[in-house]
């Protein structure tokens, strides 16, 4: 045998190999949805923990957040936001009064993602809920509504490139209302 | 070196391959769970927003979905049974007082999976509970329960099998009380 | 072509196949996220569902759980907590008063897992919540907090090797407040 037909058959094995691990890891679903996931939760503890590095971080640059106050256009202006959201909360945790014992902070949970991968870019729909306290300290749901996103992969990571958020509660902003730009 | 030695060593390289890839892609539970994680997604969707074409969907065609008004055995019975859940969403809200404000839709939240698969087939189990609002527009939980849930893969397509829906608030159908037929 | 050389091409091609299997599957961040998913809903149903055995099954034998009530160390520790815990509830339920009708349970719900994977140890963190129900039968949102989670991987399952509950509704076990020793 010829040592050329035998680094091609070798070549070929490693062709068919090369595609059959990228059919399980490049173009996985579950590897994209569980990174989507994480993303996801990565939003939620920036937001509920007041950390805009982390909150604009989820954004690719030119991400666009469509929320209940407004359209915010790339990292710019999404942090802008955020952090303004970010500068009240803390001024009204330190207006408080003190002679009550130490509110307790919102809370948002995330469920029923529905995705959708395509290649290098995903769409899905998430449910999210708040819950927080009312003045006697107990807890209640404040809100729901859903997300309707658009994500893409930069670098090998995740973002999102369009966040719309649904709430059920603010007139315009429901679901069959609003809808994305 | 003989050629079918050769192409007997290639043979078993890429056999050897076939298998590796096989438990990476075809037999990973992150795979089926993230498939399965979409359909009870997918699910939900359709029950809330009122979607009897995708509700059915879910199911295999011999599906079986016990629920608290009784049990639906296949597609056809599963489909009469939740367009007569959409069309009554449907007259209560076409004959809802006007001088009201919109009402605020329910949402379903599905939480803690506990997934076992085993081949082509699959059982699962699944919290559930639902979000309303009273007369106010304030939120709440109306209900909560489980799913216990057996799967099967049907032309790559994980479906419901079997669905029995386990409500704590409903007599004869709580945990431990109720059972799958 | 020598019977040597040919041989270790065979063997390149499998080390590279080997690799590139590993790291489709080993090292897959959706196959490690999956498990310790199903752990964390293992977890949640037998705490709810009063399964001592499950319970003490979720974490290494040397796991650490920090609660409001103390820090067990071990297996051991943690049997004697959780199987009085589940006394209690049983003796509970045996000495209620039974003129009124059965009392609905409560349940836990968890979301917003952020997990991040290094080898076979990860660390993570997720919100809980609880449902009860009120003399009413009225459910409701009873605590809220977060699980601040130590897993570890042993004969190739994932256990929590600590487990911190962090509860907003208790004094000195809130966000901020409570630290894992």
């Amino acid at each position: 045998m010829k040592k050329n037909t035998f680094i091609s058959g070798c070549l070929a094995v490693m062709i068919c190999c090369l595609v059959m691990t990228n059919t399980a890891l490049g173009a996985s679903y579950a590897e994209d949805r569980a990174e989507i996931e994480n993303l996801m939760s990565v939003y939620i503890y920036a937001l509920d923990l007041k950390d805009p590095d982390a909150y604009v971080g989820t954004f690719t640059e030119d991400g666009v957040l469509n929320h209940a106050g407004g359209i915010e256009r790339g990292r710019a202006e999404i942090r802008e936001f955020i952090e303004n959201n970010a500068a009240n909360a803390r001024r009204a945790m330190e207006n408080r009064d003190r002679s009550k014992p130490r509110p307790i902070p919102s809370r948002h949970l995330i469920d029923n993602l529905e995705l959708h991968i395509n290649g290098d870019t995903a769409t899905g729909r998430a449910y999210w809920s708040s819950m927080s306290v009312d003045e006697n300290r107990q807890p209640h749901i404040s809100e729901y509504g859903f997300y309707e996103d658009e994500y893409r992969r930069v670098n090998g990571k995740w973002l999102f490139s369009k966040r719309l958020i649904v709430n059920e509660f603010r007139p315009g902003r429901e679901y069959g209302v609003v809808s994305a730009e």
